[in-house]
């Protein structure tokens, strides 16, 4: 029978945890459980979102007449609460967002990021979503800084980058996305942190429920694929992977 | 950087390891690190042949003018030895091969294996090989009897069975067989042991090299995906793997 | 902007729809909307069970100490009253599960079904399920028997069948199902009566919220595909859905 | 027995059709039936064409010697009494063509449209097409454009785009554009103006009988999916279509 | 430039040609003009007919009221009319259809026929096929039957068999059964006997002009694919194929 | 049995070949061997490097503390001797490495290449490659400028291009990059050229014997696929291809 050590959250984090995301709130719905996991193993996790996500995921604030720069402020001060709760650093690169645009300059940051910041993990967007134009620039800028921040001869500060596992994270419409979760990962320890991290966001609170109803489904899925007779808590809570490069390990589990 | 930890073979195995395949020799070419590991941590590997591949895989018997009966006395008297030198027990279904019948009495004697043996981890063929009738339809069946084995209302001794993950191993032609690996299994700790197992089946001498080279190959893939700095030796031996279900886990790595 | 009317459920349905599944409780969890609707327009809806799901599905009630034949009439007590509650006509043809096996004889029995029937509409499990060997077995009889029934050289009484659309329903673990939802059927008007249906199944009680969920964030993403001006409810509910042979329409919407 | 009223051409569309395509023809060969059912219910149908075409899909015009002004000249004039015979709207955005570049500026012209016309269902390119880069150029453009105009913070005038349905239509070499029909529309009814709009464009006589026959196979295949004993007429034309998003609907059918 | 040498049938072909069908009039409609070409180039071309398609594809008939000798009989001296055309053997296993059972002693029979006739070419059915479930089944028993050949230890008379290449021959609706032509076979020189043979299957006139438009649709493809200089005639007929296995060559073209 | 002749290297080429790689070195590893047989079939053979790989693929260089100009003249020159090791001419456009942004400008400048050298067979990158986005850039922009090469309208000097198919070579890992491999090219006869092209590029000594074995690898499925008793040498040696698109033949083989 497989263990419980491999599926609570007892075990370490294996290093520094690098999150790309579009807009500033994708980190607390789709990764606030991993974050927080890598927090409580006294690991450093890191969030940098390219825009505040002021023109596309903002509507209610739009609606209620404030502008741009109101909103964007307003997210900002949102997503560092977040950051917070959840025991992560935040950076903001304010590229912009509906359309986050795809450019040299920006991968180029994330480059720097990367050769500073030497992340054992990643996580970022997918590469498709038909619903949103952002979220695969995102996860492209993303993959393109880690292949060029591995070369010793791409012109920026720090030693070449390892090769961390990236991970994309889970779009609000799953299949449309061809979103097949490879990895389901335990975060039922943290899931309190979470969920104060999603209440930081109180412009999308009929998400607070919504996600939670998610982790929930993620846990049901956990435990039927860990075994029953695991030991794992009655109401397990889990959010979905999908891996882009393959696993590398000394024991299959 | 990711550690070391996660890619030597350091680490325990999690628990009996089974590995289900359609002839006597596959489990050597394919699987045999991943049975070494998993002995040297003390625990159970077990293999079980469902034929002893004696019409399809010997054809250097059939040319030399042996009988049936010789074969299959020949192929089970290698593969046992190279159980054993892989530290692994070994148990043989005699089901016949070229074709391998998908049958549900065959299926039911793997359920009664499944819940007598508790495996911690399942490895089989893959489900397409437009090259080997025989081996997807071991896939097959090793996968609906672990189906089975998990419900309590299925007629067999002992307890329903946990949730194990199960792994395709690597087929003679992955390209042509789907088989895009997702799990790279470090077993240099264990290499010389996969050889000296190889060396038990001198009917197929030219594998040898073939799957020690494969090995390479793989090794350097592995090292690519761990990363350079990893302080992996310089030449890594590795088998790869494709997973059935989303591996559970409580730390991304 | 697309009209309400092709999005809720005022349209009177096509005609006759079949269920063809597994399990005696498969059709309330995962068509129990699509029958309810269909009743509520006055047309027959009628639910085939191959089996009562009497090993496979039936844990709690193994657990207890029932035996097989108390076990099989509880299961079919219970999925009376749920299809009762759905207003539709339920039969069952006793095959057997874990393993229900694939026959040619059982295939025949569901041709007469479907000449007797004559349905517009067929609904049945997905093709793929790696952790059920049923649904798969399941939807090729009822794809085979809808072919076969339209052959007028197939021994079997009436005319020979139409070309009905065949829907898979959803699986428990869709993304692993490669279940990638291309119709939201907008099951409002009558959940409550599906509810009701899934109340009859007491055994399974942890399954009434987890549907009633799925259903809401089925309904989400339907107002999201449908635009959010469109005038539907605050709270949606639906139930997602797979087709098998191209759309034929007068129309595009 | 599905009934006759889905597959002809008697119901009302749903509202005005938006047609994007890369050059002056597309619509016509492609989408030509859907343009006229659309206008022969009373709703507008407007086409965008984002070039005319006038390099990459005129050889005869260069072969006979004219030059660029000339050739674009004569492509807007084809297109536009192509348009007028199915009763559609034309618009030219004259981008250029071999390559069409995909830019932001482009993109936002879009923009402007889909908040101007208010489309109900969009037709486009296919993502794929190893001949052409304009076509999934235009189509990538046409989807992020109209997720930009769903956004109430993008900056451009009238209301946020509701959720329109998009399309895309056929291309020359299907199979090969991973064009895999899900819809197939039953243009019998207007296959005479389809006609009519094809005989516009006579640089291009080999297309007239290429198009139709295509239409009469659609049709073929429209009467194998909706059943033999629809009442369908004995030669049925059709056009063939993908969904990039799940239809959302209040009835099976 | 590609030479007109690769895409005329000026070549011989490369050795005797297998047609492995489910039903008798298969081989015509689908691949008569590989038939025909391999039977000019003084080759042998065979048709296996693994039923007379007496159920499922004999409507007309039916509804004349013949019965099932009669219409097999039938079915049977077009076959052989048609094969005649083309210049091949024919072979009838009368295995019944509709469904056609996939069985050992099929495929057993279907061993004995490679081992025999040692064909350089193989064709026959896709592997998938929603509208016909017998032709799937030809193609499985086709498959497992090359494979068995293949092993000098299956109990049949004659040589192990090489590695001919297996194509699958084009089926009514491509798209539906995942067929993307990866080979498209110039027939223009024998494009008329291929005519002439399906003129031997009168009950099917109406497929006599649906082939003859399909084999110009391919024909334009070819051409599109071969070049426009090619010096191919003006219009070229084509048949359209997938390999099973890579080509093996020594030479790229 | 399939003849020898489809598979050494006997057979002339079919015309110029074209290889348009990312990176100096690409073209030996990956492509050497076609090259090499193209060469020796006195037909032309050009290889254009887009970048000299200064950046991304010069690890060793860097390390040694070379500076930029003259890694570019190292690889240069490695590249120019390989090169003329195969028989091959190379022109390098020096667009910049780690990224090669993909540009109008240096697609203009391919399309001024095809029309001039007139290729009848294009080798290059895949179009999926999560460890180097160079690959894909050179591979998008190699078949875009092939498409608008073929434009009449296309404003470069020479003809328009005729249709030369483009094959895909092999990446490093090729299952990562979706490489199925649909053609397997026999480069026994050439292969020492190739190895000898390889010892030109002594920084990547450790790929002579990579690249190597995995030729023999591809020999050995180029036997399996080819049938054993082909009578082709008892080591062959192979390269892997993948098409883009159908190959047009005028006889199956």
């Amino acid at each position: 029978m497989k263990t419980t050590s491999t599926t609570t959250g007892a075990q370490s984090a294996t290093g520094p945890l690098l999150v790309i995301s579009a807009h500033a709130g994708d980190f607390v719905w789709r990764a606030g459980g991993a974050i927080a996991l890598t927090a409580a193993a006294g690991e450093r996790a890191k969030v940098v979102c390219l825009s505040y996500g002021e023109r596309g995921e903002s509507a209610r604030a739009w609606r209620e007449g404030k502008n741009l720069e109101e909103i964007k402020a307003e997210r900002r001060a949102e997503a560092e609460q977040a950051a917070q709760a959840l025991g992560a650093e935040i950076e903001f690169l304010d590229a912009g967002d509906y359309p986050l645009l795809e450019t040299q300059e920006l991968t180029d940051r994330l480059v720097h990021v990367y050769r500073e910041f030497e992340p054992a993990v990643v996580l970022t967007h997918t590469l498709a979503d038909p619903y949103n134009g952002d979220h695969p620039a995102a996860a492209r800028m993303a993959i393109q800084a880690r292949i060029l921040a591995q070369a010793i001869g791409y012109d920026a500060p720090g030693e070449p980058l390892g090769a961390p596992p990236v991970f994309h994270f889970e779009p609000h419409q799953p299949e449309q996305c061809d979103f097949k979760p490879d990895t389901l990962l335990d975060i039922t320890p943290v899931f309190d942190r979470k969920r104060k991290a999603m209440e930081c966001l109180p412009a999308q609170q009929h998400m607070w429920d919504y996600y939670t109803d998610l982790a929930k489904r993620r846990g049901v899925q956990l435990k039927r694929n860990a075994g029953p007779n695991l030991g794992l808590p009655h109401t397990c809570m889990a959010e979905a992977f999908v891996r882009l490069y393959p696993q590398t390990t000394g024991v299959l589990a």
